[in-house]
C-alpha cells in the first residue's frame, strides 16, 4: 500500500536527499529482524536530528500511518518488523556520542550508536556501559533501551533499565519531551525514563539518552565448574547468589548444550560433564584471590566433578571456548532455532531445567538450555531440524511459558515481547495490568501509530 | 466536611472494629507529616488486607472522596498530608514480612513494615535492602517506594527504584493489579513497578512488594578527609567517583554544618576544617586495604588538610560523630528548618556549594549544605530563626531551584515533590513531560481521588 502523496511530500521536505527511500530494494532490506517475521514497509527514512523525528511523527500521525523505529534490526522477537507496513525510521545514522563525563559517570549519546562503538569510546576513560548483549557489534543503544537488553554482566551490573539516567523522545502524539536527569538520583515525578525502557518503540521514539556508566574493573578472573547433572549446577547457582561476592558473570550450559559444543568443535576442550557453570569475578587485582575463593567455595557441593580456575589469558579463553562453540554449533544444527529467554527465580532453576528436559522428551524436539543463570535467565532454544519438529516446537512453546509462570518467572528476561510472545502476555500478566498498560499506550500514542502489533495483545 | 453516610457505612462494613475511625483525636493525629503542612482528614482507616484496600478505593471512587495513603508519616514534603480531606489509609498495621528468600535475593513484604524492622529481619540471612533513609525506625517500606527514598548507601547500592522487583496494588480505578516479577531481570511489557516508585500515592495504593536484596558486605572501613574549602572537597568527590572503587558512602559537610556540629557538641571532635568528606568502603575483609587505599589516593589533592582512616569501631564512631551531631545541632538551631534535597551532576557540586553560599549571603539566612555527595545529592537546609528569616528563606527557594536546574540537576534526589515542590515542577520538567504524566495519572486514577494536590502542578 503506497503512502499518501501528501505524506511522501512531507517526508521529502523533512529529510535531505538520500535519507528517505521508497525503492523496493531498500524497503525489502528493512522488512526483517532476527525473528522469522517479515513485512515490507512503504518507506524507509534515516533521521539524524531530533527535529526530523518530531516532524516525522507528526506527519505519520496526521496521516494515521504506522511508524516503526529501528536500530540495528537484531531483535529476536519481530519487534523491529513493520507488521502493519508504513514507515520505518532507521536510526543508524543518528549515532553520535555527544558527551562522556567520567566525573559524573555518564555519557550522552544518540540512539543509533552501536553498543560496541560506545564501549570502545568509553574504554579509554576507564568506564563501560553495563548492557553487554551478544549482538553488541550490530545492535544500537536505542534498540537496547527499547528492549531492555542485557547480557552476562547483568548479574552484577544490571540490565539496561538499571543503567539509564534520562532521555529525549517524541511521543506518538508528536510531542517532544525529556525524561529523567543527568544525575544518579531523581525523585522528581513519574519515572518516564524506565517506562520507555522496554517499551519496544510503542510509546515514543528515543532521540537521545543519558547513560549511567560503571568503572571498568581493573582485573577479572574466570572459573569453570562441572557437575554431574543440571540440578546440582542449579543448586550451586543458588549458593553462589546467597553469599556476598556477586560474580560478574554466572553462565550455565546444560548437557545438550555441552554435547553440541563438543561435537561441533572437538578441539575446544569442552568437558564431558552434564552441566557446566562459567563464573567470572572482577575487581582490583589484589582482591581477586579472595573473590575467586568465595565463589569457588559456594560452587563446591554435591555433584561437583571438576573446578578449574584460570590463571592467565590463555586459560581464560580456553574456559570460555565451550560457550563460544555453542553459538556456532546451534547455527550448524538448524536454521529454525526458536530462541527463548525465559526467567525464573534462581531457586527454581532446577525445576526449570528439569521441566525443559521433560518438554523435549514429550514433544520429541531438541532443546538446549544455557545462559544467565545468576539472574535465573535461561536461553531455552528449540532446535527443530525439519517441518515436523518445527511444528512440535511451536506446540511445546505454550507449555514452556506455562511452566515458567508456574515457577513465578516471566516470559522474557532480555529480548522483550515483540510479535512472537504477544499472545502469551495474558499468561504472564493479569488483565488489569494489561489494561493499565493500554491506558499508558493511549496517553502516549492515542492513534496507535507507533509500532502497531507489538507487545500488547 | 463529614463523609457521606453511605461511604461511612461501606467503610464500617469493610473494616473490622478499631480499624476505622472518625474520632477527632485520631483524625488530628493523621493530619501532619514532617512538613509544615497539615489538614485534618474526615476518617482514618487501618487496612490489613489487599481486599480491604480494593474495597476502600472502590468506595472512595464511587463517592468521589479523596483517599491518601500513609506509611510512617515521615515525609518532608507534605506528601502524606490529606490536603483535600477525605480518608487517610494508614498502612502501619499491614506490616508482615511474607517471605525472605536468600537464594533468590528477594523479600516479599507488606507496605507497612518499617524499613528498620525489615533490615533486622534480613540481617540473620546475610542480606540487607539498600534504601537506608535516616528515618528507618519510623518510615514504612510502602512510603519508601512511594517517595523513591534512599540514603548514604545509594552511591553504591542505588535508590529504592533500583531495589524493587515487583508489587501488588490497587489503582485509583479500584482495579487490583500486579506489576513486575520475582526475578532480577524482566523485559515483559511496560515497567509499571518503577512507574509506581516515586508516584507518592497518586496512581495506586501499594499492598505488597517484592524487594531486591543485597548481600551484606563482610566488613566496612571509614575514612574522613578535611579540606580548606568546599570546592576542594567537591573536586575530590569527582575524583573518587571517576576511579573504579565505588565507596559505600561518600558524604559531605560544608563549613556551616561543621561549625554547627562543633558548637553543639564540642566533645564530638569535629575537625576545624571548612569542608569534610566522610567516606566508607565495604567488601570482604581482605579487600579493604586496597579499597581504602584507592579512595584515599583519589581523596588527596589540592586543599586536603587531613585524612584519617579508622582502624577500629571506636575510631569509626568518632569519625562519624560530626555527622550525627549535625542532625541534633540543626534541630537545636531552629524549629523552622526548610529541608531540601536537590541533586546535581557530581562535577557541578563546586558550583552548587558556591551558589548556595551566595544565596545565604544575598538573602541573609543561614543555609547548611551536606549529604550524599557521591550522588551529587545535597541537603541544602535553610535554618531561619525568626519570622523575617523564614520569609527570606522562602524567597530564596526559587533561586535555589533555578540554580540547580541551570547546573543540569533536579529538584529532589530522594524526598520527592509532595505539596512543597509541586509549583516548581515546571522549572524542572518541560510542559510536554508534565502532560504525559497527567495522561498517566488519568489512566490510573480517572477521577483524581488519590492524594489530590500532590506532585503534579
Ligand atoms: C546474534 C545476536 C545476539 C543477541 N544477543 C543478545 C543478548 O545477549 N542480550 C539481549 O538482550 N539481546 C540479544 N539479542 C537481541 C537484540 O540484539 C537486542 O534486543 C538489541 O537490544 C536490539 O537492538 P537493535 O538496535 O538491533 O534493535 P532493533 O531490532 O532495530 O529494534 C528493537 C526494538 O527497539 C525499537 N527501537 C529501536 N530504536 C528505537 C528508538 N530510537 N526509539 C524507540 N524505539 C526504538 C524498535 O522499534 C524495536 O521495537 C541478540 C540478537 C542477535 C541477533
Ligand atoms: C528524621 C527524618 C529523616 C529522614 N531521612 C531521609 C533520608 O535519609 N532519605 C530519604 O529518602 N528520606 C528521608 N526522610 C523522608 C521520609 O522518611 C521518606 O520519604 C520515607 O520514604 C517516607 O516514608 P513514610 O512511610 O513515612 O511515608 P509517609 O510520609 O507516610 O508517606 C509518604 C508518601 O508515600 C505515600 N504512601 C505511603 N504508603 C503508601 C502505599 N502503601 N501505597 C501508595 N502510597 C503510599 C503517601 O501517600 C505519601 O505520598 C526523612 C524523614 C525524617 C522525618
Amino acid at each position: 500500500m503506497p503512502l499518501p502523496l501528501t505524506l511522501l511530500n512531507l517526508l521529502h521536505e523533512t529529510f535531505p536527499q538520500g535519507a528517505v527511500s521508497t525503492a523496493e530494494v531498500e524497503r525489502r532490506a528493512y522488512a526483517h529482524d532476527n525473528s522469522r517475521h517479515a513485512q515490507i514497509p512503504d518507506a524507509v527514512v534515516f533521521p539524524t536530528t531530533h527535529d526530523q523525528v518530531e516532524a516525522l511523527v507528526r506527519a505519520c500521525r496526521e496521516h494515521r500511518v504506522p511508524l516503526t523505529a529501528r536500530g540495528g534490526g537484531t531483535s529476536s522477537t519481530g519487534a523491529s518488523v513493520p507488521m502493519a507496513g508504513g514507515v520505518v525510521a532507521c536510526f543508524t545514522r543518528m549515532n553520535r556520542i555527544l558527551r562522556i563525563a567520567p566525573d559524573d559517570r555518564l555519557a550522552v549519546v544518540e540512539p543509533g550508536v552501536t553498543n560496541e562503538a560506545l564501549q570502545q569510546a568509553l574504554a579509554p576513560h576507564g568506564f563501560f556501559w553495563a548492557p553487554d548483549p551478544g549482538s553488541a557489534p550490530w545492535c544500537a543503544v536505542g534498540g537496547n533501551l527499547a528492549c531492555n537488553a542485557s547480557g552476562p554482566r547483568a548479574v552484577k551490573y544490571g540490565s539496561t533499565r538499571d543503567n539509564v539516567l534520562g532521555l529525549a523522545a517524541v511521543a506518538g502524539t508528536g510531542e517532544s519531551f525529556r525524561a529523567g536527569t543527568h544525575t544518579t538520583k531523581d525523585s522528581t515525578g513519574y519515572d518516564l525514563t524506565r517506562l520507555l525502557i522496554g517499551s519496544e518503540g510503542t510509546l515514543a521514539l528515543i532521540t537521545e539518552t543519558t547513560l549511567k556508566l560503571t568503572p571498568r574493573p581493573a582485573a577479572v578472573r574466570s572459573l569453570r565448574a562441572s557437575y554431574t547433572d543440571a540440578g546440582a549446577a542449579a543448586r550451586a547457582v543458588a549458593r553462589i547468589m546467597a553469599q556476598p561476592v556477586t560474580p560478574s558473570a554466572l553462565e550455565f550450559m546444560d548437557a545438550l548444550a555441552l554435547k553440541l559444543a563438543r561435537d561441533h568443535q572437538p578441539e575446544a576442550g569442552v568437558p564431558e560433564a552434564d552441566a557446566l557453570l562459567m563464573i567470572e569475578v572482577d575487581g582490583e587485582p589484589e582482591t581477586l584471590d579472595v573473590a575467586a575463593h568465595a565463589v569457588a567455595r559456594a560452587a563446591r557441593g554435591d555433584g561437583l566433578t571438576d573446578l578449574v580456575v584460570a590463571t592467565d589469558a590463555a586459560q581464560t579463553a580456553a574456559l570460555w571456548a565451550a560457550r563460544k562453540a555453542l553459538s556456532l554449533a546451534q547455527r550448524a544444527a538448524t536454521q529454525h532455532k526458536v530462541n527463548e529467554d525465559v526467567v525464573v527465580p534462581v531457586s527454581r532453576l532446577p525445576e526449570l531445567v528439569n521441566g525443559v528436559r521433560r518438554l523435549a522428551e514429550k514433544h520429541a524436539v531438541p532443546i538446549v538450555s544455557f545462559g544467565h543463570a545468576g539472574n535465573g535467565n535461561l536461553h531455552v532454544n528449540f532446535l527443530p531440524r525439519d517441518v515436523d519438529e518445527i511444528e512440535r516446537a511451536y506446540a511445546a512453546l505454550p507449555e514452556l511459558f506455562a511452566l515458567v509462570i508456574a515457577l513465578e518467572g516471566t516470559l522474557s528476561g532480555e529480548h522483550g515481547i515483540g510479535v512472537v510472545k504477544r499472545e502469551f502476555m495474558p499468561l504472564a500478566l493479569p488483565a488489569a495490568t494489561l489494561d493499565l498498560m493500554r491506558g499508558i499506550k493511549a496517553a502516549f500514542d492515542p492513534d496507535g501509530i507507533l509500532n502497531p502489533g507489538k507487545l500488547l495483545p
